[in-house]
């Protein structure tokens, strides 16, 4: 197809699609002129894939190229592709944060308390920890305890998200399907569980 | 206690105090002098759910009042005070939204599948809504059937929320605890579910 097709089928301006061209992030289709070029299938599925990197995900344009690199060489190893896409960690090498010590402790407690095997590197330890601090230093009694029920909860949902991941073989696909499925559901989930509160309420209060 | 002790008790300054007493967010306290007044642990539990109003729920100064106005007026109803404080329907009388007609027909198929006894106003159903036609368009096929799973995790979830809220009786003190727990919570277990994932992930891949 031609790059105008390409732009209607895929929903990316035809000047998006060049400056991606120009940046390596999609790689050029078959030329058929000095100036025309034919693009496939995989060009389509590979630009939904970067506007989910960039659109959904909030990389930067580098990140995402970084991210691209890595699953494009031959790399389809699910675990790999889970962590690089989930930002377990970094495309391209580690660059450690590092710096700001601060205590992991009460995280460090649930995951061993679950016997979860989670990376060092796992950003949403750093997500809990603060979580912790902001309940406590705003008086309320709370610990990493308290998020154990929470946990199970959340083994339960990573099982139905992975169940949703087993179709595709293609990598790009199974890449755009994980990072489509944790990042969009997000906040369809928190609205379920305030949707489910309401009800709970009404069972309680009003049964 | 005086202003300043009031300041350092509740994180507040003196300044955003007496801001919020012109706006009559916070009672005045009792007047020991023409430019004293003595203020007591009422004021202190109040600031904090001003806070939490304001800086986790994202509420107007004038909005904060009128779930505070509502909440004060004797309101110990507890189904009312979680609907005021989450939102469910807005304080100081209905402004309905309206003109968009959008489907929301997955949302009730959902709500009426799980069997919940939800208000047409909670604004969650519109972010599920709209989570669906997202997906849709960037080519899923992913309708309310799929989310159904992920209801009953929902139901659950909502459950040990209400739990948590079984102690206080006072109604200030109930609201700031619905709050802290549903709002401030929402990231981490966001983040337990990435835990939960890689964990998953572990276990199947590296099994």
């Amino acid at each position: 197809m031609r790059i105008s097709e390409l732009s209607r089928r895929s929903g990316v301006s035809t000047a998006t699609i060049k400056y991606y061209l120009r940046e390596g992030l999609l790689p050029p289709g078959r030329a058929t002129a000095a100036t025309q070029a034919e693009y496939g299938e995989s060009h389509v599925r590979r630009l939904r894939l970067i506007r989910a990197l960039i659109g959904v995900r909030g990389l930067t344009v580098s990140a995402a190229k970084d991210v691209l690199d890595t699953i494009s060489e031959g790399n389809s190893d699910t675990h790999e592709l889970l962590g690089l896409v989930f930002g377990v960690w970094p495309a391209g090498g580690g660059k450690d944060e590092g710096g700001e010590e601060e205590d992991h402790s009460g995280v460090t407690a649930l995951v061993s308390e679950m016997g979860w095997k989670v990376s060092e590197h796992n950003p949403a330890r750093q997500v809990i920890t603060q979580t912790l601090h902001t309940l406590r230093s705003l008086g309320m009694d709370y610990d990493w305890h308290d998020l154990v029920p929470y946990a199970e909860l959340a083994e339960k949902t990573a099982v139905l998200d992975l169940d949703q991941l087993q179709g595709p073989d293609d990598p790009l696909e199974k890449a755009e399907r994980a990072m489509l499925l944790t990042f969009l559901l997000e906040p369809a989930l928190l609205a379920l569980r305030r949707l489910a509160q309401e009800a709970e309420s009404t069972i309680r209060h009003r049964g």
